[in-house]
């Protein structure tokens, strides 16, 4: 056993413990009795202890030392366990600890902060969160920038300046698609009831097209639709409500997405670090293309309101046009996670800027509301009218997770250039996808993003897959395209 | 901190995760998709290996010497600590790991083997398994008995003498009874077809009624049932044949026996060793005195028969008398599991005898079929047809549960014991099991054994609840009464 050997077979029980303890996650939203949380905090803090004891043992600094790659696989299994290793042994024991405990507790304070829409009852546990997170960035950050610090978790390599630049070429044009739309009649949103049940099987039915594998996941119910696990063992869930379809319809596309791509990586990386996706913003490319470029698309929907038709019988919409406007029906609206294309990534860009300057300590909490409020004021052209519809609505912040945001419109940006490439190999995609095809699309973005795991860098992944490094300009002209289109811009 | 302190604050830690270990188990049997097997049993052996590093860990042994209790409920605590790092540390780590490995491909062999109705596929594993056990069992008893080492994993304190004397005075008196029964005409089994809704639903209320908190708990379907877990999170399976609901009802309230005992312990010994049940055998006691002596009564049938009236519409029993002759309808069969209460113990015991032989080196794979067959005849009056329905039936030696056996027919003789006290204590319970309410009932079990989980040795639980220590003649008494009321002897 060389020491690369030995690190490997460490590491290998490492990565099947955090299934474990992901899987733990995965109950808890779906299938754990409301009576057990207390007792499941507790399982799950002995568990994250085993796991911290491993990615912060000494012999890993030791293997790291002696071990010799012999090729480019192995070059980047070595660099993957090399950063959580240095990342994990940066941040001191008591502040790892100190951040577990009030981040456990915190989520539970915004929840209730939230429904009482208290904003005062949470803002104190909010500074406590920033507080710790600014100290776990100095430590991480070791004199660079802190934001680019805690980015570096959820997309490495990103940093907060070209993401500011990117998102700042960005905004103009989202605001000017946004209001030209505004300025049109919407369409009428789909009036009609449509059963729970009737629901899920044309939602199985969906998952499996789009390239789901049943006998690697399964699908159940949850209150926030998520995609968990990796390997051979990954699962999806989504929601049903029963006067709004596309609620679950789509929900169960996009954790698709994520789901296809731990399952569709290369199997040698399997309970290796490469066996994971490159990052969130790779991640979110996925489920964002299957949700939109692919699903929302108008051949997809015409074949999808044929569908329906089938399914649910006549609810009213006269063709196959007026199902694809409602479909991607453009409308202003408070909350990040309703919104449609045009609307999404000016709720993320709003975010980002508020959150840096939380971090940088140019905004207090105290300020955080009016802050807020203006912003969206200024973007969406409507005041906020509680905070459950502004400041609160969003779990991330009590969650300690800082630097997570952006990388919902980089997995756009993204998603917007492998859409481009795509229509390039696939000159005939719209015939499929009008057929209900996806089985093309769904092979390339297998062969060219997902089977490479963590292999590449995030914006390798993109570049080798594209032929073009990243940029916003595709993904904001397919928006003009689509919803001028739509429209009649 | 004292060195108790510390002690406790570790095995917290460990039980946490020995919950998450059967919580991984529960899932395999009920959500896993069926791909996800091999990196299941990763995940699994991952978990292992954490587990038992604790259980040996070494600062276990300055703990265990250094502590000092307080009170008895310390004394006790030390007292299961003390055994299970003894018994961790005597079983050499490889000969541990080998065991770990031949049983676990054991499984998959004996499983195929039975399928396949060809025992010489799985006795060259099965006998693997035994030297394995025998190696095992001469390391835990240093020079005593081999088997009492093994069957003190599952019953602590019993020795295989004493329990042989017993099932010897059992054994005629049941294979009389069980000769009186079937000289009597057999009434008529159910015949209809009974819903799985329908099944489910009145499963649930069934455990419900018995005292199943599905706050702490959830029922689903496995195809071995099973209950799983303790604490807080205690979860019961079941399963459904639509022409034969008992089998559903029986094994659903059979496992809220199980699972009530574990939601039924003080909760001050949440996550500690006390938290658990005592044995497997007081364990048997409380889900057999649940499924037979409440759960089969002619009180309890009676209210029964008029649920089912209800539920399910005439499904051709005319009165409460048949009903009650039908549920407990006594017939030769070769399966255990399947097996009345006069048989069963029938089943347990030549089992017993067998096993114990293995272990002692007295018989060898080659003739353990002949052995069974043999036996079986004599017993059972019937010639064993093929492997499936005798020697390759039950998983468990495959498994390595040799010692195991016996504690089922050690719970109905607990069972017989605390029944006769229980009927001491309500003398009005026929009237309430009449109503279908088994509230006095089930309270009076958590009051007099559950509360205790593992506070006291297997037997002093018995005889603390019962007032007298326990023997065989309750049980034989009940049976004798019970099965000769229903057919006239």
């Amino acid at each position: 056993m060389t020491a690369y050997d030995d690190l490997m077979a460490f590491q290998r029980e490492t990565e099947a413990l955090a299934q474990i303890a992901g899987r733990l996650g995965w109950d808890q939203e779906t299938m754990m009795p409301r009576g057990a949380a207390d007792q499941r905090g507790e399982e799950m803090g002995a568990m994250e202890g085993v796991l911290h004891a491993r990615r912060t043992d000494p012999r890993l600094a030791d293997w790291l030392e002696a071990a010799e790659p012999e090729d480019d696989e192995a070059h980047a299994q070595l660099r993957l366990i090399r950063r959580s290793f240095d990342r994990a042994t940066k941040v001191p024991a008591d502040l790892a600890q100190a951040l577990a405990r009030v981040t456990s507790t915190a989520q539970g304070i915004w929840a209730e902060a939230r429904a009482a829409e208290k904003i005062g009852d949470f803002l104190p546990t909010l500074a406590e969160v920033i507080a710790l997170k600014q100290q776990e960035a100095a430590a991480l950050a070791q004199g660079g920038d802190l934001y680019d610090a805690l980015m570096d978790d959820y997309e490495p390599g990103a940093t907060a300046a070209s993401t500011a630049a990117m998102f700042d070429r960005m905004r103009p044009r989202l605001v000017r698609l946004r209001a030209a739309v505004l300025d049109k009649p919407a369409p009428a949103p789909l009036n009609g009831h449509f059963g729970e049940p009737a629901q899920l099987r044309f939602s199985r039915d969906l998952a499996a097209r789009f390239g789901y594998d049943f006998t690697r996941g399964r699908l159940d119910l949850a209150v926030h639709p998520f995609s968990s696990g990796s390997g051979n063992d990954v699962r999806i869930t989504t929601r049903v409500v029963e006067t709004d379809p596309f609620n679950c319809f789509y929900s169960t596309i996009h954790e698709v997405g994520h789901a296809c791509y731990e399952l569709g990586i290369d199997p040698d990386y399997l309970l290796t670090p490469l066996g994971n996706g490159a990052s969130m913003g790779v991640h979110e490319s996925q489920s964002r293309i299957y949700e939109n470029q692919l699903g929302r698309s108008p051949a997809f929907t015409g074949w999808m309101f044929r569908q329906m038709l089938d399914r649910f019988g006549d609810f009213g919409v006269s063709s196959p046009e007026e199902f694809t406007r409602i479909v991607n029906r453009v409308q202003p609206g408070f909350i990040r996670t309703e919104a449609d294309e045009v609307h999404y990534n000016l709720h993320v860009m709003m975010r980002f800027d508020l959150e840096r300057a939380l971090i940088r300590g140019d905004l207090q909490v105290a300020d955080l509301e009016a802050a807020w409020n203006d912003r969206f004021a200024a973007d969406f052209g409507v005041a906020v009218d509680r905070p459950a519809h502004g400041v609160l609505q969003d779990v991330h912040w009590s969650c300690g997770l800082f630097g997570y945001f952006p990388t919902y419109t980089l997995g756009n940006v993204y998603a917007g250039c492998l859409h481009q490439a795509l229509r390039a190999a696939l000159p005939d995609l719209d015939d499929q996808l009008a057929r209900g095809d996806v089985t093309a699309a769904t092979g390339w973005l297998r062969e060219n993003v997902q089977r490479h795991g963590g292999l590449m860098a995030p914006r390798d992944v993109i570049t080798q897959a594209c032929g073009f490094a990243p940029t916003e300009a595709p993904l904001l002209d397919y928006l003009d395209a689509k919803f001028g289109a739509l429209y009649g811009l």
